[in-house]
């Protein structure tokens, strides 16, 4: 698996100059194996070389070592006969991969926001006099394009946000808390993938005094409430992302009319993606298209990519330069909120495609 | 908050001799300041006072503040300005902490395991000459000892097992899979709580073929299963433990003779428990238990402390000469495990008393 994100990786190092790297990054070291590891991991660079260092009770793990170019040093995790101490395990193992390293004091390519002092350290003691040379972020622009094998895990997802949102428009009622709906949502997607699926992010009432962003707690739906269902579901590592409002009742004239304006800032998003556009520009467009409505403009982003993180390139906001481009993975979310009132937030996401953008996210966002 | 907890790792930092320390194992952070933050964040020693540095959406850490002989700075978190780099951030406050501070070069201690290389390059920047002095794992002993802050977060969370394990000897019946038991039990415990929880471990039929460890897939429970529920709720980041066996039907003589045998196991193991015993003795004597009573003796550890993390000192395991101390949490869990037909694991927690062990887990775990 992901044969694609180490050749572009490969070539990365190369025009570099590093014939060795140490990703430490758990984000870079599964996007690299495809492999949805238990942390902590590293994974080792040399002369076109990848050798994953992870605990050996990952399955996965093993069928990476039959990859070509590709091979797994299994590190002891739990047991009972020593301590259980991964960093120490890593360190060890990574020792005595270095000892057999034959390569003059060089460059070594390492995230050092991710990279341990220990684990440095170990590396130093065999190869002395190497210096590390920052990959920090390098690898984001390449995570922003997505391959087949990351788009059918990230459409497997989708498959559950429609599921979860599904049983949260049912689960909206009088008298209900936040949790109440939380679970019965979580419940829903659970049952259908048939195992524990990590979760997010919002699940509001219109009536709280903070209204745009929260996790569930005891508030209850009172009468004419809005409610926000933001929802992610990662399967195999990676993230979904999504969002609809629903109604306690029949929604008021003034959350109609705010669901609509929302719809349409939505469409007129979608309408702006095609590869080569500017983000931050879409973002600006998009802000004006609130303020000419009459409505404040959100204070979030206008959205963002997913993948092995629930937020990455390309960010949807006002300071980023980057160009939309063909296989981005992106959300769009455009929202009004009255603080104590009432909130509304409409969220979908997209493929950009070579034309224009293609959705992946199906769930229901109509009014009642 | 735990402010004892302070005094004792002042302490410790005078004995070393060390006037400098950053703490940035995220436990250690956490349990130095009584806030249950987001990662990542660092806690700067220096003569005596303690600065957090943390995520500025983190309500809890402006109280950390307030604390005598405490400070805390702020990080940016997620913004639309710039791009989302905590570590940067992290980097960025600490240099401007460091080149306020008047000290020779000297050792600054360090946890190695967690410190990222980042990081350690930013502090050196500031403090040239300064040397690493390993605190790696230095403090593990000390939260070994719990305070009685700490004992209401892990009653509390003792209180919420009860409720999560009512739901689930009700949820296991015949025909229900192991991810119906478990969303179950979940949503109880998040019903009661009123909010998301963190939970874990162990909801499988005895007829799986590795039924000792796992969590719930759509294994179907069938006749004369027996089912395990280890269950952990983490309240305000403590940890709890613990573990029922329940039946689909009545359980089978056989089954009856095994719950027996295991109760009085963990029976046994409760007799042995009072500050002083080492507990690599404690394990032995109730493995010898089980080998006597003519069953396996199950392959994990007789038992293990709880606190930041739901596997801390002290192990009760065959390598460990550690003594119980009166403040000690720790768990029992003695099993037995027949693959592919059926299992039974006990599980209860223990406050280590002075002559003795105090019940804190109070789920059902007899027969039906």
């Amino acid at each position: 698996m992901h044969r694609q994100q180490r050749q572009r990786t490969a070539q990365l190092l190369e025009e570099a100059g590093l014939e060795l790297a140490l990703f430490s990054d758990f984000d870079s070291v599964r996007w690299l194996t495809g492999q949805n590891l238990s942390a902590p991991s590293l994974l080792l660079f040399e002369r076109g070389n990848f050798t994953l260092l992870a605990d050996e009770g990952s399955s996965e793990a093993l069928n990476f070592g039959d990859e070509p170019g590709c091979a797994y040093v299994p590190i002891v995790g739990y047991t009972i006969q020593q301590p259980i101490d991964a960093p120490a395990r890593l360190a060890d193992a990574l020792r005595e991969l270095a000892a057999d390293i034959n390569l003059p004091p060089a460059k070594v390519g390492v995230e050092e926001k991710s990279l341990t002092l220990g684990i440095w350290q170990a590396l130093l003691g065999e190869l002395p006099g190497c210096e590390p040379l920052s990959l920090e972020g390098r690898l984001l622009p390449l995570r922003a394009v997505k391959t087949e094998e990351e788009l059918a895990r990230i459409r497997e997802g989708f498959r559950l946000v429609t599921i979860g949102h599904d049983a949260g428009r049912k689960a909206v009622r009088l008298g209900q808390r936040e949790i109440d709906v939380w679970t019965e949502v979580q419940t829903a997607v659970e049952r259908e993938a048939g195992k524990w699926c990590q979760m997010g992010n919002d699940c509001i009432v219109g009536h709280r005094p903070a209204n745009m962003s929260a996790a569930p707690l005891d508030y209850e739906i009172i009468a004419n409430d809005s409610f926000i269902l933001d929802l992610s579901v990662v399967v195999d590592g990676y993230w979904t992302d999504s969002c609809a409002t629903y109604y306690a009742e029949q929604p008021t004239a003034q959350q109609v009319q705010m669901h609509k304006f929302v719809e349409e800032a939505l469409a007129y998003a979608i309408s702006l993606i095609r590869p080569g556009e500017i983000t931050r520009e879409v973002d600006d467009k998009v802000r004006s298209f609130m303020a000419a409505g009459g409505y404040e403009v959100y204070p979030h982003h206008t959205g963002h990519g997913i993948g092995l993180t629930g937020h990455e390139a390309p960010r949807i906001v006002p300071y980023n330069q980057e160009q939309f481009q063909e296989g981005n993975v992106i959300m769009l979310e455009p929202g009004i909120y009255i603080p104590g009132v009432t909130c509304i937030r409409l969220e979908d996401a997209f493929l950009v495609t070579a034309d224009g953008a293609e959705p992946l996210s199906h769930h229901d966002k109509s009014l009642p």
